[in-house]
């Protein structure tokens, strides 16, 4: 693994991950995201340990990003000659509970075996491997496309007249958790794009703080006119009336719309609703998940609770001493659940739910089966 | 001014502020707030112009406190044979916005020339400054106690059955910037001797961390059963039914009721109506400010940006680097506003407004001034 600085990536987007081919072969460039927002480093994968390393370490991380890695790992391995099926082991072991991993790693497996038995030539199945990543990527960034398409679309018709819009996040779910833009973040995008927007309000997200180091660094990189606040802060915007629309992304939706989401976004559903401004909901169809009936059903994970007691670290900048006694318990929530009559639309890449009922829901997962997604937003 | 370290205060209690006669002298001792909770330091000062560098540094801060620290001043000056006059102007320079830091410079000064004139010994002098600020502090103490005592009682009329009681609250509201036990955490005080504190949620309060540091070192010095929590965790509590009522402290309330509080009272005030759970502001008569008619005449201080973009800092311990990229903008107003009809019931010394209207209040301001103060909680 090599690392270069910020000099490497002169385009102007987030290019959280990409495959490079090379005069010595193929490598596999990661932007390192532990290190953002101070340094802009990336790290080079020429072998699947290396990339295992940053997948443990959080280099790479986030959803539909970690599915790519697995995929595209599967693929070095296979360029590279190495042992392909040694190889997916790793990546799937290198963090077990991450889902779309261990897809991504089984389609590129899946790929490479099926050119071996074709004609059983180890290149063919490698360039098959690689495919399956390409296609998962392009999969992925044409639904961000389509995400920010429907999302914009939305907002003009919520908040018709033209004129340019104040939207509030929370965390970060932009390029750096997708082989597109993301998905809220991919929205703000396009309305921004289209010269709409007139200032993105970046929730700092405790406790790590991922829209001050991740959101606010697109936001910046994008040339958007954004502001930083505490979580506790947005209430005086609604109050002024400083915010037209919320947009958040999904850890997971139930079946009756009961959204799960980094905690603080509930809060926000429940300001946005007693100021009357639309709480929008931005996800892919593999978020929704029809096993799981409501919200209660939703088993809130608790993370430990130094993120609350210590101060915020950094690499090489320091932080981490305890900012509360010893012996301070914390209560921290990974995410919290807000309720289908507090979300004024889900936006995905099949189309639109709005208002928010089991049904509606089902009929998007029905169609989005069938291949019939455009349902009227 | 000496430093001594926590050895020197076995007293279970918070002692923010407190005179002592040595043999070298009388001092004003106090606890370095910048060092806590990491360090229990005391400053021991001998002169006026230790003091007002302890002011100056935050080291003592919070407007009761400052009051009796600026009290205080004047008495240790003419105690100590300092010029009283200069010492007085110097305290009141040290920290021109508190106006209850002047407010306590001049009872005290006032007391010391009316002793000089009365017959023209210093000492007798001094000892009158003294007894200015002894009252002062009693009579801060024993507002803490009567708003104290009135809470706890209102709270047994709104939660009546005896269970034990879940309070959440938000920034430092205690012994820590009172002469007394303060505000609404003296409430909390109230009802944990009382045995009925069940557990005390404390929000972190950012941007300078005020629970995780302030209120979470008081309520573990007196044993309570407390939890820290980032701000943005409190929505889930509410939702999971875990908050019986919202206690806050208040910088000013308008005539109408409407109180500014530190950022992060009003998006609890909204949580609390959508789920029904009593918020109760706690302040003394003081804070009440019949200038200022409602909310909107509530001028909101925008402070520094980065305390929001930087990572918090503690003496000694680090932090205070760049967690947001550089050139970030920070909304981050110092409170917010929060309208009567979200206020469940004001608790001052004087007795309770419930429902909170301003004839009420103004009700309760001309029987507090005409010395009956024993309006009907």
């Amino acid at each position: 693994m090599s690392v270069s600085g910020a000099g490497a990536r002169p385009e102007a987007g987030v290019s959280s991950l990409r495959w490079e081919e090379r005069p010595e072969g193929p490598v596999l460039v990661l932007l390192d995201q532990t290190r953002l927002p101070l340094e802009e480093v990336e790290l080079v994968c020429t072998d699947v340990p290396a990339l295992v390393e940053a997948i443990r370490t959080l280099a790479v991380r986030g959803a539909p990003l970690l599915g790519l890695a697995g995929a595209y790992g599967v693929a070095l391995a296979a360029a590279r000659g190495f042992d392909v099926e040694e190889a997916a082991g790793m990546l799937e072991r290198s963090r077990p509970t991450a889902v779309n991993l261990g897809h991504g790693v089984r389609l590129a497996v899946q790929a490479y075996r099926a050119g071996l038995r074709a004609d059983g030539d180890g290149a063919r199945a490698a360039a098959a491997a690689l495919e399956a990543a390409r296609t998962l990527h392009r999969e992925d960034a044409g639904a961000s496309a389509r995400m920010a398409r429907r999302g914009a679309e939305l907002l003009d018709e919520l908040l018709p007249g033209g004129g340019g819009l104040r939207i509030l996040t929370h965390c970060n779910t932009g390029a750096l958790v997708s082989g597109g833009e993301g998905t809220a973040l991919a929205v703000v995008m396009e309305v921004h794009r289209a010269g709409r927007l007139r200032r993105l309000w970046v929730d700092e997200t405790r406790p790590l703080l991922q829209g001050a180091r991740l959101t606010a660094y697109e936001a910046a990189r994008h040339g958007m006119p954004y502001s930083l606040l505490t979580d506790n802060a947005a209430g005086s915007l609604f109050s002024a009336g400083e915010v037209d629309a919320v947009l958040i992304g999904a850890d997971r939706i139930a079946a009756d719309g009961s959204t799960a989401n980094k905690i603080g976004s509930y809060p926000l559903a429940v300001l946005a609703k007693y100021h009357k401004v639309p709480f929008v909901v931005v996800a892919p169809m593999t978020t929704v998940d029809p096993e799981t009936p409501d919200g209660a059903s939703i088993e809130v994970e608790q993370r430990a609770g130094h993120e609350v007691t210590d101060a915020p670290s950094l690499p090489g900048a320091g932080g981490g001493f305890a900012v509360a006694p010893p012996g301070t318990q914390a209560y921290n929530p990974a995410f919290d659940v807000t309720p289908p009559e507090l979300i004024t639309a889900i936006v995905t890449e099949e189309g639109v739910v709005s208002p928010v009922t089991r049904d509606a829901l089902g009929e998007l997962r029905t169609r989005s089966r069938s291949g019939n997604g455009m349902m009227s937003a």
